[in-house]
């Protein structure tokens, strides 16, 4: 290879054994890890993929130069996108679906629930299931359940040929919106989710960091509180050193329930689940009941931004 | 110049028009920030001194390397460890001491508590002061109000040197336990701290990342609960994305009051301040009061990691 690598790829940031994160999404600044070994580079249909073993956070999967999971915090967002949908439910989920989340994190996380019967997941990409598989077991156990099925398909199709009113939970694990998941952070797509959720059922979306991206949060929400009439639509965030800024976001928009007023998912009504017995499943690090709370006690300059599309309560 | 700069300088992290952070407190990961001019540069007796127009960030401070405060963020640090303990006291409070602190973000803080009649600051480097004065005209109105005196001192020994029970609030705004502020982290300062408090008076301390320094933030509040004794020492963290992993915790302890219980600093008692009539005070961005209690709610992998060194209630 010569001259300049691509932007928005793993070799435009890799140099001098250090990884920099740059982006549009967060001009002017990046984060930067240092990397011991390069594990795996390639390129599916879809994106790039990257797989780096780094000094102090271990085994981090990047895809189209962005950082999406490290050994050493994936479990705080893993936990929050599944554990807040979960918890904040007026009955134990039956029937869950992760939309992206081909890391496997989100299955581990919502497999902790034995409530579930049936859990879905559809990733676009094969590539990075695999990936997972073979770099991340921690993360990829989650496909080891016998409740979870895998569609290597389009996210949005998929949801638009769902049941209607089939789940009572989806998660939608998904990159940045640019490239792949663009369309993720769009309104039809949100319409299917509408669709596909039973009265009552949570959608939960990665949505960005309060510091980096208030404008798309504030678009976000807006568009939400028009699909999920007379339903809710909060924020809520966490902390992970290795997302930008060191937080990142979720939308969680609750469907209108004929027999009951909307749900305020700020508090949890399911209990922590138990860790399950298998021998390979960590116990959880970051969720509890006080912390799903907080999470949605947004700092004073987020809050007045997002109070004119965030359901009152 | 020739050759490396050396480590824990400015110099030493910028290149190719970034700023890139690093140090021995975060090993394998670092902060970049694109610079779009170099402002100033300097050595003082204590510590290189460093001043940057970023592409992003605005005006950013670089003590000894660590970006110590950003036009962008900065109201998050500063609100929230001058707020945190000022709102929790059982009074209002009367007299208030910063120690460190020098580029007068908590003296703007404080200035807002009408109550307060004296705000000492005692920093030891009077350049950092003379910097802020030039190039964060914002964090430096501080300084405007006339309650402020400013002491250029070693904080230690004006806090040893203090009448014994002065002070309702301690802030100590230090930087990192490396280089000079490294004895604001030890016991002997800690002593003098609760020496120079007013039963009931609270002392607020920058206290590191959970996600970086949990070892050195345990054997810290262990140590605080040997000196606070029959008081309270808790923990509470705020978002903040200059600062390693994107976020920064306070310590804070309460003095015993022979005529009260120890104070639960999670529940704020006084009310959020007026933005004073002064035009250049900016209003508040980050603290409230829901904000106040949500900030002592630690994920599960600190809370269980601080439990035994922190007091219950």
């Amino acid at each position: 290879m010569s001259g300049e690598a691509a932007p928005g790829t793993f070799a435009a940031g890799f140099k001098d054994g250090w990884y920099r994160e740059l982006s549009s999404l967060w001009p002017g600044t990046g984060m930067s890890l240092k990397v011991e070994e390069v594990l795996f580079q390639g390129r599916s249909d879809f994106q790039g993929v990257a797989v780096v073993k780094t000094e102090s956070f271990g085994t981090v999967l990047i895809l189209d130069g962005a950082i999406q999971c490290t050994d050493r915090d994936e479990f705080s967002y893993q936990e929050m996108i599944a554990h807040l949908p979960a918890c904040a439910l007026g009955r134990a989920p039956r029937r869950a679906l992760v939309v992206g989340g081909g890391d496997g994190g989100v299955l581990r996380e919502l497999s902790r629930h034995a409530s579930l019967e049936e859990i879905h997941i559809a990733e676009i990409d094969g590539m990075v299931i695999d990936t997972a598989k073979k770099f991340f077991p921690q993360m990829a156990l989650g496909y080891s359940d016998p409740r979870v099925k895998v569609h290597v398909c389009d996210g949005i199709k998929f949801v638009q040929d769902a049941e209607a009113g089939y789940y009572d939970l989806i998660v939608v694990d998904s990159s940045d919106p640019v490239g792949p998941a663009e369309v993720l952070f769009q309104k039809p797509f949100f319409e299917a989710l509408h669709r596909a959720l039973a009265p009552g059922g949570i959608v939960c979306t990665q949505a960005e960091s309060l510091w980096y991206h208030l404008e798309i949060i504030k678009s976000l929400a807006a568009m939400c509180a028009e699909v999920f009439v007379g339903g809710a639509v909060q924020y809520a965030f966490t902390t992970i050193p290795t997302y930008p800024s060191g937080q990142i976001g979720f939308m969680i928009c609750t469907k209108a329930s004929p027999d009951a007023v909307p749900l305020d998912a700020r508090q949890p009504r399911q209990p922590v689940p138990a860790t399950p017995a298998a021998q390979s499943y960590p116990p959880m690090r970051y969720y509890n009941h006080a912390v799903h709370a907080a999470a949605f006690v947004l700092p004073t300059f987020a809050q007045e931004a997002l109070e004119s599309s965030l359901t009152k309560f």
